[in-house]
């Protein structure tokens, strides 16, 4: 009998695109389906990312150099240091994705069966990176009614085992949309110290923080210098999710050189997209001023609009495009997908993505976390976010005036 | 003490390339340095790949199918008919190179420390995917004097051990250059339903057979419909190696399923070259036929380079880019690096890839395996090819002769 391995046949689906196909048959019945549940941002990537392509003058598509071009990464350089991230060249390698770089990241940091400590809820993809790297993700809960910051050093260090190897950290977070302050990340970097443990840290969407939020870099933290592997990515920066260009960024150099030897394997990372990249890490900060001023908005509503809806909990996110908030509902899996199924206002409904997905349940602690929780992703035009949030209250009350009459039958 | 992983560790460097430090410092001293060491085609990249970047039309570089976009699958479709395979989209998932195809296949058939038979010498960059997965690579080899094709089948069956899922294997094959004859396939599957076995089978040079020499794909052989997983890429064939775009195509739906789960983990393949591939994906066979030819013409120059060197033992190469040759000397690493350091022809010279590179010395076999070849990757133009050929053939005499001196003093 031929099988396929255990680690293949145990691989998670996509507990994010797992609702599409509902949603594909709702839009295919005539209904407008408002997507909120993915990070798929409508910004247009800019222009001189465009133009590159537009200009593209080599003949020949060749390989690149392993860990990439070495003409982005100078560009890389300079965009780190207007962060004031201080980087050299050679501690950048780049990577198809920020996917690719928490993938080496894992395999560099842990054996096959050693574990990384991750604060959740986290973000759902993480799950597929643990898997191809057989790692297991050791989560330590945070919460919606602190603003899912970080516990107590006391709960992270009980969260830590004998095969502990790394602290993964998300910060602006997805899906929290949390911003860990410098006092945190200082305090991570005591424990990564006493317990001798890396800090992976994944910053994509550092420049989306408000309210005058400052970000703390994994990279800024002194203490860290050894300990710190950022993984970052232009894909929601300037939009190029498709292009696939990421980074793994140390001054260790022995992580670094790891890196590169796994970079050397997979041959080098696409091209033509890092030349496009090149053009946009120039751009320098002013270019997010307005994209910043336009995601706070998108969160007002967003926020405004569960403000509203009674039952709901979740602090004003600081950050990313997201937020998780606790629903006045049990089930939240049911939820979305009756949403879809079975839902609809003036012939529109919303597309979410239910909790459950963003929590490690049943691997470490008793199922069922997260399962009254929603992610959102505030990534459409404001007018258009307005009126989704208006739905989905809509949704909320008429979910739980069906549960209370199904009751009551 | 912070560590690294003991799988990050040892993870292989590119032997291919380790020379090439010793190849910058012999351009740097002024020297001429023909290039024979990497398979990166000197052809133009086809036209209509070009043409599409230049008129990409999208505003918003967003993520993709996981799986590929319907279009590009659908387009490959159109390119396996011509090839006589018979396959339709949903079989196809479009990875990062053939790099990534082999990584998801390696994960999907083998446990961490399962194990895949390989013919070897072998493509180094197996080894990479070897590593990321924890699958050990079990050689089997095979010999220059019978032009590289596979041993008997009580050699093959002796090889197997209990923790086998499956057998690797490259047609045409990188380094050797040898086209698996119909035949050979057959006997391939008739092992691999005997002992339940997959077979994977990198066919990237498919276009690439020589003396109109037919090829044989894995899918193919009907006996093997559930056990053939082809892993493929248009690097090679459209000369565009840095596009990054491979596939990874099966009939077996439960290996195609985790592949796409898998897929789904790092979202999406490079969309901007993915447009790109569409239009020469459908460029038909009329194609390849100059460029075999040029290919064949360099093949023969290599061939009779090599031919007119004293003591050198090969049989031609049927297909690929690539030749395995004997050579009369004992230690090719030591030769190698010698070409660069210490010889130079009227201000030339040559990088070549040595031998033990392609063997899994040491491993499951003594250790010299391979130390008396060279692989020679005819990918510049046929001039420049029998130039380079006769500064190698006055290195080997100039190397001989140095050795004899060394120990007659």
């Amino acid at each position: 009998m031929l099988r396929i391995s255990e680690r293949a046949a145990v691989f998670p689906d996509s507990p994010i695109r797992k609702l599409v196909p509902y949603a594909e048959a709702a839009k295919a019945a005539g209904r407008i389906v408002h997507p909120l549940n993915i990070g798929q941002p409508d910004i247009k990537t800019p222009q001189p990312f465009m133009d590159t392509l537009h200009h593209y003058g080599k003949d020949i598509i060749a390989y690149g150099m392993s860990q990439g071009e070495p003409e982005f990464r100078q560009a890389m350089v300079g965009y780190y240091n207007t962060v004031d991230i201080d980087v050299n060249a050679d501690d950048i390698v780049i990577t198809a994705g920020g996917s690719e770089a928490i993938l080496f990241a894992f395999h560099i940091v842990a054996e096959p069966g050693d574990d990384v400590l991750i604060f959740e809820p986290y973000y759902t993809n993480y799950n597929a990176y643990a898997c191809m790297s057989s790692v297991h993700l050791r989560p330590v809960k945070t919460y919606a009614a602190n603003g899912f910051h970080l516990p107590s050093d006391e709960e992270i260090k009980a969260a830590i085992g004998p095969r502990t190897k790394a602290m993964f950290i998300s910060t602006p977070n997805n899906p929290t949309g949390t911003v860990l302050s410098e006092s945190e990340m200082h305090r991570l970097a005591a424990i990564a110290r006493e317990y001798n443990l890396y800090v992976i840290s994944d910053e994509v969407y550092r420049e989306f923080c408000y309210d005058g939020e400052s970000h703390t870099s994994v990279l800024h933290i002194k203490e860290l210098e050894d300990h710190a592997i950022l993984v970052d990515s232009i894909s929601k920066r300037y939009s190029a999710c498709g292009a696939r260009i990421g980074a793994l960024v140390t001054r260790n150099h022995v992580v670094r050189d790891a890196a590169i030897r796994m970079a050397q394997g997979r041959l080098c990372p696409p091209v033509i997209a890092q030349a496009a990249a090149t053009a946009v890490a120039k751009l320098g900060m002013d270019f997010f001023i307005p994209l910043r001023e336009e995601y706070q908005r998108r969160r007002d509503v967003t926020y405004e609009g569960l403000m509203k809806t009674p039952g709901v909990t979740c602090l004003l996110p600081k950050g990313a495009f997201y937020v998780m908030a606790e629903m006045p509902i049990a089930d939240c899996e049911t939820f979305a997908k009756w949403l879809l199924t079975d839902f609809s206002h003036q012939n529109e409904t919303v597309l979410v993505a239910p909790g459950p997905g963003f929590y490690a349940t049943g691997k470490y602690e008793t199922p069922g976390n997260g399962l009254n929780q929603i992610r959102l992703a505030y990534v459409i035009a404001p007018e258009k976010l307005e009126r989704a949030m208006e739905i989905l209250a809509r949704g909320v009350d008429a979910f739980l005036e069906a549960t209370i009459t199904a009751h009551k039958s």
